[in-house]
């Protein structure tokens, strides 16, 4: 039983105590955030102990593990100092919205052997992970494309998108990561064009785009299509698939239900999809605390981590000067 | 190319002269039908000569084989003078409402050497053929369950219900043939319960049923769930699945096309299924007469024969009866 | 926060005993299992009393509601034990394989008020719910049939078809009660035919079948065919559909992800489906605890009674003797 | 009933001629091709008369309209000829492989009133079509995305790909009219990326590509994305979405049946998609001659025109630049 605690109170940092509280081999040993009733509501919810300050949290005999699940700009102090205190680390993503904060991390952080891991939750997904493993597995062959469409059901609340760091940064970056999680190269080559289309007054206030298409590209030529929306009616639209020379691997989309109505107008009507990222990808969330605590059990580096969430960052700015500049941007002018 | 002449110029009789017209082994060579107005609209849009007679056909050099389309009550006079012209067969169902006309005929025609084949279509269809393939290749093991849901999109024209010999010889016919194509073994024991719930005045005035299920079981135990409905608003619903000891097969709908839309109220909404039985079956019809042609060019029986179509009137009977008397009927009991 | 007692800690005693715990309106207040280290294994795990008896779980003042999942035969005793000291009752089915024991429990209960919740566990399934909330709101119009597909993934453990009672009142069960929860109007006739398929030898020496059809009408004449098969290689294979005047409703299966594989001789390939009763169900399992809550909290009748649990029985006796009898056998022969 | 000729009788023009026999408001009046044997062959199965020459053609007053289904670099002439004799055409894509000669023949066919109708076939499909006619009806709102999947089976015969034209002015060339269906506003940008995956050593020869994916953006950020592949082994892989503001339509694949299969390691497989280009489009070559003839009778132009070919050209010819150049191309530095 790992103890864990958790830093961060809000709504992803609640429901990832509840699913350490729940997990079979961990264990909630404490909760804190900057904001005291928020970490004192989850404490009493879950019968743990609230910690008053991070230091303590750090500083603590009880505590074998913890979470980051704080405001962005935290991250990297918080990985910085959980590294000094020893205590091994699954950070939310993204690390920084920074490229160079995130470099400069790296350097503080050094060689540590602390294991690091990065919460890109959609890697622990049933369904994307199947097709990842039967594309390792040599099922479809030689990998040639994979397309990844990634759609909100709609725009965040508002204030959200002025601090997020942009949809590359903030959205795309789960799509980058999913990316490289497939396959299996690092990308040499990033094209991405944008358009504001969902709410165009605001995303030219903020010089961001709510629509994007990225195609990348590795070394060996193997293509992935990234497609993201802010806006999909229907539900949360998480599909991907990959092309290789034996076949394709295809992860559909998730309804809350299988339950289909037949109308003298229409078949084959179901739910929309589920609509809310914490539903979506909930058994993803429970089986990245396992994949952490497996690989803190074991000794071994998590299967995602610092140097995922730095790599997935150079994309997203790789992306962002792709779409300014209306060319194609090889990653190492970047990073 | 076969010569072949169609004796009935009805929707059904139309339908076949035009594929025989279209079929790159056969010919239409000529049409009959007691309105000649309607022959002799064929016959003009086709290109083929109108007859005068149904004697005329069989007695012409022309013809050498003959598809029945004509009115229930003439098929098997039809069919006894087709085999005294010695004119290969292709015959819509039923052979005849009445079993005793059946035995009748089935004696008069006795052994002749005539090829006579009946005109089940479905199983022609490519799904459901695809299905029987695999079961009788070993895919799923030994058979166990087969199950057939077969729904008319409405209730027929009206009148037709008066002529029809009932829910029982009309509709579920096919489902029976469709039945014992997949048992491959001949059924023993015949369960049927029938409802009045889509139009019960006028199923209560015919002491008829508009929905019924029959559950047939064979010598060795294998069973076969037939449900039939006069009503599925969602169009024509023909489907069937069977179960083995090794896996299951099923034959789903199909629709005029693959599109589906996903709205904010529900995804995954398709058109509703073919509804007419000259759409949904438009290809088996088409394969039919190709299996029609290639039994006479190869001298060989005809997949399905007149014995089929007394052995499903037998099923037929035997449901009636176990309707009627709220127990289980013996196949033996009826033919 | 209700306090609820298990009894019985085996596989679904400990699933419950889980699922109470994780339930945010109930408290696991306590276990306790004839086997005492089975309940000891479940405390210790879960961090909560472990009662030396029955009687001592119902005489505890901290006991709020006790959930029964002890060997069948025990049932009616725990139930009545349970009424007569207050506590309300969730109790897995059946009530007793003996529909006279279920009848004297009845009596001894009389008119009590302690509420008692049968676990009818598929009632709360997502999807069949969906399907049912859509047929009570009108949305398929007049209700005409009812097809339940139920199969098991494959036998059962060696010993339990020796005391299940048999197919009909250990597998059927759950499908009658879907059948009634459907269909919304008491079954009037029920028709059954079984074969020994899947074992013969076994199912010969138990006179019990592995593969059976039961046809169930309303007196309005309704319609519900029920399909089982103790074998489905395939997965648990649970589907229901519902045919009315104005449309379909159909729960499809689930598989454990929407992952499917397209290579040179197939398309579509997905997983096997939910292959054990407990993870296909796992929802509903939950699901289930919220609706017993509910009902005490609110001071209403649980939403299934043990009257629910009476006329399944019912139905399963009905079944037996139409089987044995090749006849259609009317529900008031029997209770 | 239009008399039309076939000009071209290899496969595709023997396809055409057959259905332009079928269809019931056209007439295969004659059919040429220089190599003789092809078009006597066409003309006896089809009884229908063979031109000596293409002149012969257009000069004759039995002949209402031409359908141009021969080699490539004759279309532009062909159209030229037949514009002058006063023929309707329906001519295959592409009008020729160089924008320049394109560009010629519309400068010499001028303002004419003769009927060009260019086969563009895909927009036929009854599935595409129905995708198109919801967006156009504001069923998903205001469009933002459309996503165009479309893979051969395999590589085109040896030799093809020498004269082809490349990827994009090949195969491409159906997407991109596909795409401005679709869009229903013009392109104004192209971003395009080549590989060489299926077959490197000749798409290096050849300075061709096998697996493309290519960007298209109008003016006011509408969104296309094209990903083609010379190679899915899993079929004919044919696929569009479109996603906008209030909701997606998609158009998905078609197997040749609907019977799937459900075994012990693996549920849902189907059959592998339709393979053949003529098989998958079917109705939509159907369709395409009904479009035809409804245009000349109703004396309107064609829904698909000289200038719908012209513009595909254009964007075949940016996506060429985009790759070469790395860089987003605007169609306006093209044509």
């Amino acid at each position: 039983m790992l103890k864990i605690a958790v830093l961060g109170c809000g709504r992803i940092g609640r429901m990832h105590a509840e699913n350490i509280a729940a997990h079979p081999r961990s264990t909630l040993a404490g909760v804190f955030d900057v904001h005291r009733p928020s970490a004192e509501d989850v404490g009493k919810n879950l019968g743990v102990r609230v910690f008053d300050s991070a230091e303590a949290v750090f500083s603590s005999k009880d505590i074998e593990a913890v979470l980051i699940a704080t405001s962005t700009p935290t991250h990297a102090d918080f990985i910085e100092r959980a590294v000094a205190a020893g205590k091994p680390i699954l950070c939310e993503k993204p690390i920084d919205l920074s490229l160079a904060r995130v470099q400069q991390c790296a350097e503080t952080i050094g060689m540590t052997k602390v294991p690091i891991m990065l919460g890109f939750v959609r890697r622990f997904d049933p369904g994307h992970r199947a097709a990842r493993d039967a594309v390792r597995a040599g099922d479809i062959g030689d990998l040639h494309q994979v397309v990844i469409t990634s759609r909100d059901p709609g725009m965040p609340p508002a204030g959200y998108a002025e601090v997020s760091g942009g949809i590359f940064r903030d959205m795309t970056i789960h799509d980058f990561d999913m990316a490289r999680f497939m396959l299996d190269e690092e990308v040499t080559e990033v094209s991405a064009i944008g358009s504001r289309l969902v709410d165009p007054a605001l995303m030219q206030r903020l010089n961001d785009y709510d629509t994007v298409t990225v195609v990348l590209k590795t070394a060996s030529g193997k293509q992935c299509i990234i497609n993201n929306s802010r806006q999909a009616v229907y539900g949360y639209d998480q599909r991907l698939e990959a092309l290789g020379t034996k076949g394709m691997v295809v992860s559909e989309n998730r309804r809350p239900n299988m339950t289909t109505f037949h109308h003298a107008d229409s078949t084959g009507k179901g739910a929309p999809l589920l609509n809310f990222f914490i539903d979506r990808y909930a058994e993803a969330f429970m089986a990245e605390i396992g994949a952490f605590v497996d690989a803190i059990e074991a000794g071994k580096p998590p299967e995602v981590g610092f140097d995922d969430g730095h790599r997935a960052l150079i994309l997203a700015e790789a992306s962002i000067k792709s779409a300014a500049e209306n060319r194609t941007v090889k990653t190492n002018e970047i990073g």
